[in-house]
């Protein structure tokens, strides 16, 4: 597949930027990885998140939501809230989340 | 070196996202980026950045500000203009900037 990035998002809206250190490829991690996404598709006001991470290194998942109640919903899923917790005690040495609001974007596509 | 997070962001302060398609390795690409991180270290106002690529694929970096007045001395810095417009002509697909003022944030360090 090749990649895309998330396009034709309309200020105002919400970027969930979360930046995290693990260890590669820990136990469960995939699976559960594959199921958030599965699910965070169904919440209504999500629109779109892209991710990369370093070998080795960094990781950085950004998610849009077009406001507050779609980033709560999905905050607030039990599924997702279970595995939150299981990241922080088995996957995750430290991460950060950052909610902001995006009042600014720029697009750029070679032609 | 071992990477750590931008730690110890009390909100207001604002994140600038930048996802970007682009070949590995584009001529003249390594020096620039090296210079533009040294450049926007000075900028009054700037608490760090993170960066993750995926090998081949999508890259995303999060810089973050303490106010809109850093961000518009970074924007509008002329060697960091030049660096953008031949970012343009040369080295990337596609590129997105998300703007958001992060009035939410959290963090996790294991023990």
């Amino acid at each position: 597949m090749t990649p895309k990035l998330v396009a034709g998002l309309e200020p105002p809206y919400y970027t969930a930027v979360f930046t995290s250190l693990r260890p590669e490829d820990p136990e469960g991690y995939a699976e559960t990885s594959d199921r958030m996404e599965e699910l965070v598709e169904k919440v209504p006001g999500y629109l779109g998140s892209e991710s990369a991470r370093n070998p080795g290194g960094i990781g950085i998942t950004v998610a849009y939501f077009r406001d507050l109640e779609a980033l709560d919903a999905w905050r607030l899923d039990s599924e997702h809230m279970a595995a939150k917790a299981r990241g922080r005690e088995q996957w995750y040495d430290s991460y950060s989340l950052h909610i902001g609001r995006v009042e600014r974007s720029y697009s750029f596509e070679r032609e």
